[in-house]
């Protein structure tokens, strides 16, 4: 298997964490990567059913969006937004796209997500941040993610009235931050809906995260 | 196969997609099909479990709902408000039935569903709309969502006091119109929950409609 | 296989629709049902996992609750309140008790469920009513569900600060009935959090509940 | 199957149960277990995804939450937390720790959970109680855990603006009772909605958990 399927079958088989985390309906969300040492990524073909998805539907682009191969299939509606994000930020690897609907209900309000619990700071060292509305199909979607994420920690961005766009230094790592960034919105709602939300003190949070980053997990 | 047998197959199967996104509670929703050149339509059998479904459940109807044949089962009792659509709506290919619980809340309250995310935009070109309470029995529910929808972009409608129904060119597209709108319905109740809706400016939505319609998706 | 061991059979599985539509929470609910023709019931182990339920945790007890064998299974400790309503009620062939989430939210507060969706004057025919708080441990509970469903149409209700009890002609009519009392009570509570609850008007109500009682399904 | 095996084995299996029950998103949630009779401990990984788990995950540490040998596998970042407990409590034979939706929203706000339906009184004995914000990392977290539950019956305790531990004589009691505490959190959530929620009398919490310890469950 050369690198390209291989990355191919990694993306393809991360769909079914959105299902499985129940961030999508019907056909509403995607995963891309960059191709590791190209100007390439490769994004989910537009309107598949995530039970129909096979590696081959994951169409390889150039760094604007446009299919390198005539494959047959049309990439994703939302790949100007992802491209765009591979272009301006290099350390980015994975883009992940969905409308997880605790954190679409923040984003419909235009207001970000407060930074007050432990798992909140640890992986997203912040507030969850909004990013503009704009409409889709060229690269103001891209561009307000990008302009959002560069003054927060937080792997994450809300954009207005639309949904949320995560990254990672993989496309796994992106998935991850979608499925926290869904149950954090949903633990943060519930707790508002009774009371207030404190976020927790800088200090805290810039402890937390640190931690987050150097200790969890396996070496 | 013949191509009824078939289109009862594929009937049979899009009621898994009901229960799969939590559209229905023990046999509370129905699909049904026009049979493409006839005046005949096939809709499930009344009262059946889902588990238990075969496409020899998909009972053949008339336009006025009664049944062309006597297979041994009578038709949901919804078959009147489907007959209805099928003989109002000429291009309409398929039709669906649910009490999808975020989607049939707005319509206890009689409330439309305000267009306040791109999404909505995309699927349903506006707001989601209120048709008028009927009781079952009649065309009394056709007559009601067909008015409605007659003024709307939208394949859904919401019928008071009572749940959704949705249309399309195939059942199939019915059936995403039911998934999606219980997904917006969902979003935007919650998202309500915690401050006002804003609903999109219509030139945006305009937008968003038109390339929806034109752009996503495989040629 | 004999009656007995074929009514163990079917009460074992129905406990499997108690979870696929998330009624239930490790062991809290239980389905029981009348040995036709006898004054025997067969209920529910006590804290037994629906995993590892088979035919013989169905323990046969007379209507006081006692077990008639030496089984080795103790039967539920909810087998009195069961035992009661057989007593009283000769037409009711099944129980069934759970505490699901958004029917026991209606019964934390005490406040019975209006009848302002049309699937509700369907299968209740009218409010979802609250009977007494009363310990467990002897007939208090299953006296309290006796006295507050001969009031209504309902086959169920909500026993104040505890759980769902619904009643059938079979098991299978009282799993249904307690099915349908959770999704009634999840769709009338979301309508509730952004306006008030409007009531069918009862000429409605009666006919909707007649309709359903002489047409719907199968013959 | 060594003893520690055995123990490994049925610990690894419990997490399906996080799973299960919805406690946890991604890798956000563990299981641990005192290994009878010793000075040690078993718990998950670190951040070691759910579908991965093997028994070998499950990584013996002393009661101050080192690694007794060199498995390759670091143990949870709360196993400070987890060992304290055990170190304190010496008749505490499992610990659980979530971030459970509706449970960690409550431990948001640092508000209890009013002891307001009978499953509550079952389990809990009365409110479940909530212990100090501390940061990750030393025996804070534990000391906060051991001093509030041993002013309260519960097994389960919110830390404010973290998540829940929970405690049991056995790691499957522990899991018992985190997949009750997040099933009372969520009920009484919805509740209180909908309008203030009314706490049992303390003689009706005291009769009820007294009969639920020594009458529930085979014998």
């Amino acid at each position: 298997m050369t690198d390209l399927q291989d990355l191919r079958t990694r993306v393809c088989a991360l769909h079914t964490e959105l299902t499985r985390w129940d961030l999508v309906a019907w056909t509403s969300g995607n995963v891309s990567a960059r191709v590791p040492g190209t100007d390439r990524m490769v994004i989910k073909a537009s309107g598949v059913s995530y039970d129909d998805l096979v590696p081959e539907h994951m169409v390889e682009c150039d760094l604007h969006g446009r299919p390198v191969h005539d494959s047959g299939h049309s990439p994703s509606s939302d790949t100007a937004a992802h491209a765009y994000v591979y272009r301006a930020l290099p350390g980015i690897g994975g883009v992940v796209h969905t409308h997880s609907p605790y954190a679409t209900a923040w984003a419909a309000r235009g207001e970000p997500i407060p930074c007050a619990v432990t798992a909140m700071a640890d992986e997203f060292g912040g507030d969850i941040p909004v990013g503009p509305f704009s409409r889709i199909g060229d690269d103001s979607i891209g561009r307000g993610i990008v302009a959002t994420l560069e003054h927060h920690r937080s792997p994450a961005v809300l954009m207005a009235h639309h949904g949320v766009f995560t990254v990672g230094a993989t496309a796994k790592d992106a998935v991850k931050a979608a499925v926290m960034c869904e149950d954090v919105a949903r633990t943060l709602h519930l707790a508002r809906q009774n009371g207030p939300l404190e976020r927790l003190p800088q200090e805290d949070i810039d402890a937390l995260h640190d931690r987050y980053r150097n200790v969890y997990g396996q070496k």
